[in-house]
Formats: structure tokens, C-alpha cells, sequence
């Protein structure tokens, strides 16, 4: 009854530094390809759409550590670490005999994890002299965290909303803009990339492809203005590592170590950013842990996608990246996780998928829901669409460890909470959400046009 | 730059008792009256509507410290302590030399305070055999808290929402039902007071005084069936103690020691919560603090009321309080932070207003969200309508400091956040928000009312 639930740790013991798995990854990944010189992509290459430092980053196949700035571990310190959490209630609610631990990232001001790029790429833009910033967001999530780091660090913020999100969740438009940011629904008729979508669909309810293409095109026609993205890249899931190297000392606090860590799966970076600390343990010193990404069945890359170069956005203005893909113009069902409707998974996971160091898991929309339900009552905290696959998963592994009484420790992130996501729970009380399947026949279609994209 | 910026408890420092100040009022809080009998109340006369021990708390003017049941400790810390911060951000904003604190309540699951004294006032049911309890809520957070809190003691709730406060925030009342909740917008047709109401006025959008009258009838209408309060009462109060506690401790890690506490006044648990600790070095080392409570200028009983014996709800079903009070019929204008919605304070805080033991200032809406968007975009939380009436107040009292120089202590309680308001924000960025004022003709018509009371 008294066992303590709550770890945390003190501000001098929050990472310095980031952790590069590149560094330490047997298989490197493959190389980003430049999409007309085909050659393998060299930092100069991403110049002129992200920051230097960034870009850096990003092919950063050498250095395993990686310095926070001070300024970024300074406002790291404002809501940093967050607690990692001991589901007494969860455990007790499934009968498991399995410990499950979760690491709540929905405790930063914005609601998400994604602060934890967004003020590290706000903060080297602004260092690089950049004063307009734009980006995507899905759910919303990053594009609140990107507002309010633009904020911190003086940048004007630009934000193309996924217009189903944009309509689906009211709210987060007016966080972002309480934050300070114009937001704009994606299609848009302001790019050239949304105009050719919604000339063919004006009904188009957009993707992060969509809005990835429509960022990209402001920043490059806009001067002194830098592209930021959310998930996908690795420099995005490099900073987002914080949360698995603080969960590692807080495991450590806790006297466990994790048999399974699980995180839900759009582009990679929540995942990534848990999961790569302790499966740097599994590649150097043996460790036996099972990472397991929970993607939504609408929106299957890692399960049912092929391995292949494609482009990150809809438009094919990103490089060629070597990703588990359904095709870049492939559009996902509208479901509640907007945060996880991207086609592809970004290069450092691909590569790991291949190599078979990590699984993935297909979650159906009521399934997730249904999860997300039992963790609020049980724990309290009601947990965003997204961070409801981890559950999900989490709960069937809990509900293993039951049948076979194993006490397995279970680690999972919740990368956000759903509090601007009440009307999907409203719709799952009320027995109106459905879940949405992707047809293989859909997938290779799509699939079969990527053939010539190299 | 690099000075701590967050101060956190460990578990075993969270406080194991509440602090009880009437104990130490010099001038204590004149008692209840039985409104049939005319006598003061006793324990008992309370019931048939709370939890037995409830009852005794409420009238316990003799023991300064009462014991937090293990159970509710236990639950408190999956949140408590929360965080106190340093608002280095707002700070700098306003150029202020005053050091800004708050207490940051907003991280509980449930989004507030409220679930302090849920927990508490769901346990005491749970332990003395009720089954269901009921309940008002005006903005939602406590009607949030408390389904929650009836759910980890396994009770049923039902909660009548502020009619007005059902509509502008629909998320709130989707919270209650994801926490298992049943949610009935106030007046209704349920209750005879609601009844009464809707006839005379069909488009009545309710108030906390008719909310609890309802949640009242229900309860003694229905065996086995309690009531639950969320504000006002001297109870309530003491549970929110573990805030100013906690505050104590925290402050003292940061080596200061506060000139000024304030918090948004409605009933008076949040600032009663955060404010009592430090009043008592105030009554009883001579300490100096100033505590001031910021209520909205749409319900300004501390400051244009009258100190009189009043009921607590619209229908006259609690007993006599003596308090200062606007009438038990005033009918709020419809300002966002439906929290402070309220006629009356507290009997504690409304004899230490007639003691000049403490100040209160009245904050327009506009005012209010001013001093939120400020601090939403400083410190990255989006706070609540009601904890940017503390802000507006901080806010004015460290500009003060910035005209003399003055390097004060200012520790305000940021009871919760706005992510369910962000209507309230919309409106407030697009201009469409107003201000309200209630005319001394209002008051003098409401309050010469009240002298057939007793």
C-alpha cells in the first residue's frame, strides 16, 4: 500500500546529453538519397529547410552523445523530469501480476512530449539568426509545442493544421494561437502543393504528408524562415531521448528494469525517444529487452508496409528517405490519433524494424479507446488518442503476463493527454466510433507507384 | 540562469495532517444555524446530508491538526506534492525585481485542486457504508475531481453542471462521463427547486446556489445517497490545506518566505487552501504576510457584499451561514470562470474578512484573460478562467513592486488549467469577450432580501 508511485529527478540529474543510437546501430541506416542528384545527402543538402546544427544532427552517424544547449536543458527545467509512474491502479484494474510503469510526458505545459524538440529546434534556429518559423501538425499536439517554444525563444510561428484535426479538435487551434501562431487548415489554398490537392479533392481532409509539403514550400519562399518537423527525422527522435535516459534512472530509482518498453507509433519520435536509451543496453551489453511500437490499423507502415526509398511528404519535396512506407500519397483513415496518420516510419526505425530489434503492433481504433477508458478511470489521467495504442498494447501484454503469471515489468510512454480529445471519447461512450481497416489491395496500389519513384 | 526553477516533496513529505485554522482564530467563525430551530447546528443536524466525519470536521473549532486517513494519502501522492515554480518567464515579462511562486495545482489528473477534497469526501462516504454521491460543479472541476475520486472509492456519482457552464464547455461534462459519471445540466426537471426555477424562467442558465440545491434534494431523496460539496464549506477548505503545507515546505527549499499570498476567490477553497498555513504564522509568530483573494467584479461579495446570515444554495435548503454574501438569489452575469460564480464566502474566510486578516481585490473578465494570455505565453501553462483572476491580481501587485523597486515575494496558487476554456480564450482573442459589473441597486435589491431570513 505504501510502496511509492511517483520518481523523479532532481534538476541536476536531468540529461546533458542526447543519446545518438545511430552511433551505436551494427546496421547503420541507409542514406537519405538528394531527389535529383540521387547521391546519398550530404547536411549541406537540408540547408536551406532546416537549421544547420539541425541538419548536422540528422546524418549524424559518429557521435553517440550528443550536448543539450544550456539554454534548452534551462527550459527543459520547467516541467522536466517528468515523473515516471508506478500503474498501481492499472495493474490492479486487469488482476496482472506484471509491473507496469509509465512515463508521463502529458505534464509539460503543452500537454505532450513534443516540447522536447520543439525547443531544441526553435532554439538553434533562433541562434542561426532564423526569425519565422513554419511546421505541420497533426492532432495538434507538436504544433502547440512548436508555438509556444517559437514564443520562447522570439520566432514567429507559422502552423499548417490537418484540416480533419483542424475541425476535429477546436481547441488546439486556440492553444497554438493563445501561444501566439498563425494556423492555418492543410490543404490550403496559400501553397501550390495545397492547391493541386483540392483542385482534384476540395473536400480533401488533408494528412501530415499534405502539410509537411505545404510548410516546407513557405519556408523555402519565405525568407529568413526555417522548416521544423514533429516526428519522422532523427535528429526530432535524437531529441526526444531525454524521456528514455531520465525513465532509465528513474527504472534505476525504482529497482526494475524493463522486460518490455511500448510506445505508440506515428513517425517514430515518442518511440524512439523512450525506447532507444535502454536499446542501446540490448545492442552493447546484451540486455534481452522487447520494443514494441503500437501503430493505429488504419495506418499500418511497420506491419504491412514495404521497406523502400519514398518521400517524406505528399508533394516530394523532402529527400528520399530508406523507410517502411504504405506510399507518400497514401491518405489514412480519419481517425482521433491524428498524431499517428503519417504513411511512413522514419529511417533509424525502419532500419531497426529490418534488423528485427524492435516489433510493431497494429491497435484498432475502438481497441484503443476501449484501453484509453480503463487507464482514465483507473489512473485518472485520460490519455490522448495517440498515447491510447501504447495502452492498448500494454494492457495485452498485461494481460499475458495474467495467463501465464509472469511478473514482467512493462515501461510504457504516455506521450500526451487527451483533454482536447474529448469528443472522440464522447463518440466512443456513445457507441458512434468505428474502426478503420487499410485493404491490402490499397496498400499495393499505393505501394506499386513507388516503384518509379528511384 | 541556472537557478532551480521547480521544488518538489518526497512521498514521506507530503503532509500526513490537515490544518484545521479555526483552531487557532482568535475570533471564531460565528456558528451555523439550524434554519427550523434557529439553534446553532450541530454535527448532526448535517447527517442526513454529508458523511458523518464530514460533518464533524465542518464544525471543529477546536483541533489545529486532523489526520489525513492513509487511504487518501496514498492517493494523493500519484500528484502531490505538485510543483511550486519559480515564474522566472512572467517575471522577466513584466520587468518585475518581485519574486513570483505558484503553486502549480493544474498538474493533478484531473486538472485542479478540487481533487484534494474529493478523495477526502469520496473516502469518508466509501468508509461509513454510502454508495452514491452527488454533486454540483460550475466550470466542471470539481465535478470532474469528484467523479473521479467516486470511482477509486468504487461509489456512483451523479452531478448537476451549471447549465451555462454545460454548454460553453462540453469537454467537462465528456470528462465526468469518461470517469463514469452521470451529468445532468442544472436547473433541471429532476428536483423541485429545479422545477421551480425552469417555470418562472425557461431559459435560466443556472448557478452554483441552484446546482447545489438541486445535488441536495437528490441526496435526501435517495437511501444510501450523500452530498458533496466542492467549495464553501469549512471542510472542503481544510482538505486544500495540503496545498499551503506543501507551499510551506516548498518555499523553504527556495529560501524565501512569501510577502503576499493570493489565490481566485469563489467559495474559498483554493484560497483558504493555499493562504491558512501561512495566516497562521501571521496569527501566531507575527508574521506579516498579506493575503488577498481575487474574485470576479460580476460576484463581488467580498468586496460589495454584506456580511449576514445567508443560505448556501438557491433554494434554501443548507443552513444559515453566516458569511458575506450578495443573497442566496443572485443570479451571476456569465462570465467563463463559472468556478467563481458563487453568492457567498465561507464563514471562515468571512470572519477573517471582518478581522481585516486578510484583503480582496475584484478582477473584470477582461482583466482576466489579459493576465492568462501574459502567463500562457511566459510560463507555457494555459491557466484556468478562474487562476487568471490570481495572475491578474499577482500581476498588478508586482507591477506595483516594479514602480517602487521593491524585490517582494509573491506566491499565488494556479488552481487549475484552461485547456477545457479555450472557448473562453477564442473569445477573448477575437474580441468578442465583455466585461460585467453588478450595479450596488442588484446588491441592495438582493441583500434587503435577505433580512427575512432570520
Amino acid at each position: 500500500m505504501s510502496k511509492q508511485k511517483r520518481f523523479f529527478l532532481s534538476e541536476e540529474e536531468i540529461p546533458t546529453k542526447w543519446y545518438n543510437i545511430q552511433a551505436d546501430m551494427i546496421n547503420k541506416p541507409m542514406p537519405p538519397i538528394h531527389p535529383k542528384t540521387k547521391q546519398p545527402l550530404k547536411p549541406e543538402d537540408l540547408f536551406p529547410i532546416f537549421a544547420q546544427e539541425l541538419s548536422r544532427q540528422e546524418l549524424d552517424q559518429t557521435n553517440q552523445w550528443i550536448e543539450i544547449p544550456e539554454e534548452v536543458r534551462e527550459m527543459y527545467k520547467y516541467y522536466r523530469s517528468t515523473p515516471l509512474v508506478r500503474a498501481y491502479g492499472l495493474e490492479k484494474a486487469l488482476g496482472t501480476p506484471a509491473h507496469i510503469y509509465f512515463k508521463n510526458e502529458s505534464v509539460s505545459p503543452v500537454g505532450s512530449h513534443k516540447l522536447n524538440s520543439a525547443l531544441a529546434q526553435a532554439y538553434y534556429c533562433k541562434k542561426e539568426g532564423v526569425t519565422n518559423i513554419t511546421t505541420e501538425t497533426g492532432a495538434g499536439q507538436w504544433g502547440a509545442a512548436l508555438s509556444y517554444a517559437a514564443k520562447v525563444f522570439g520566432l514567429e510561428a507559422a502552423v499548417y493544421q490537418v484540416k480533419i484535426s483542424y475541425n476535429q479538435k477546436p481547441y488546439r487551434r486556440s492553444i497554438m494561437q493563445t501561444y501566439g501562431a498563425q494556423v492555418t487548415p492543410s490543404p490550403s489554398m496559400s501553397t501550390r502543393a495545397g492547391k493541386d490537392i483540392l483542385t482534384v479533392n476540395p473536400n480533401c481532409q488533408g494528412s501530415l504528408g499534405t502539410a509537411i509539403s505545404e510548410a516546407i514550400e513557405l519556408a523555402m519562399n519565405t525568407p529568413n524562415c526555417k522548416y521544423t518537423l514533429g516526428s519522422v527525422l532523427s535528429h526530432v527522435t535524437l531529441h526526444q531521448t531525454v524521456i528514455g535516459l531520465e525513465a532509465e534512472k528513474q527504472m534505476e530509482m525504482a529497482g526494475e528494469y524493463p522486460d518490455m518498453v511500448i510506445a505508440c507509433f506515428g513517425g517514430g519520435s515518442n518511440f524512439g525517444g523512450i525506447a532507444f536509451p535502454f536499446m542501446r543496453h540490448n545492442i552493447l551489453d546484451g540486455k534481452k529487452t522487447r520494443f514494441i511500437a503500437a501503430e493505429p490499423a488504419s495506418c499500418p507502415k511497420l506491419t504491412k508496409g514495404v521497406f523502400q526509398y519514398d518521400f517524406g511528404d505528399e508533394a516530394g519535396y523532402t529527400p528520399l528517405l530508406p523507410m517502411f512506407t504504405l506510399g507518400h500519397n497514401f491518405m489514412p483513415a480519419n481517425i482521433h490519433a491524428g498524431g499517428l496518420r503519417y504513411h511512413g516510419a522514419g529511417v533509424i526505425v525502419s532500419q531497426l524494424m529490418k534488423d528485427k530489434l524492435m516489433e510493431a503492433v497494429d491497435v484498432q481504433q475502438l481497441e484503443s479507446f476501449k484501453a484509453g477508458l480503463l487507464f482514465s478511470q483507473a489512473e485518472g489521467i485520460i490519455p490522448a488518442p495517440e498515447s491510447c495504442h501504447a495502452i492498448a498494447a500494454t494492457v495485452n501484454e498485461a494481460l499475458k503476463c495474467k495467463e501465464t503469471g509472469e511478473e514482467k515489468v512493462i515501461l510504457f510512454n504516455l506521450s500526451g493527454h487527451g483533454l482536447i480529445d474529448m469528443t472522440a471519447y464522447d463518440q466512443y461512450l456513445s457507441g458512434s466510433l468505428q474502426n478503420f481497416e487499410v485493404s491490402d489491395e490499397e496498400i499495393k496500389k499505393n505501394v506499386a507507384q513507388l516503384e518509379k519513384v528511384i
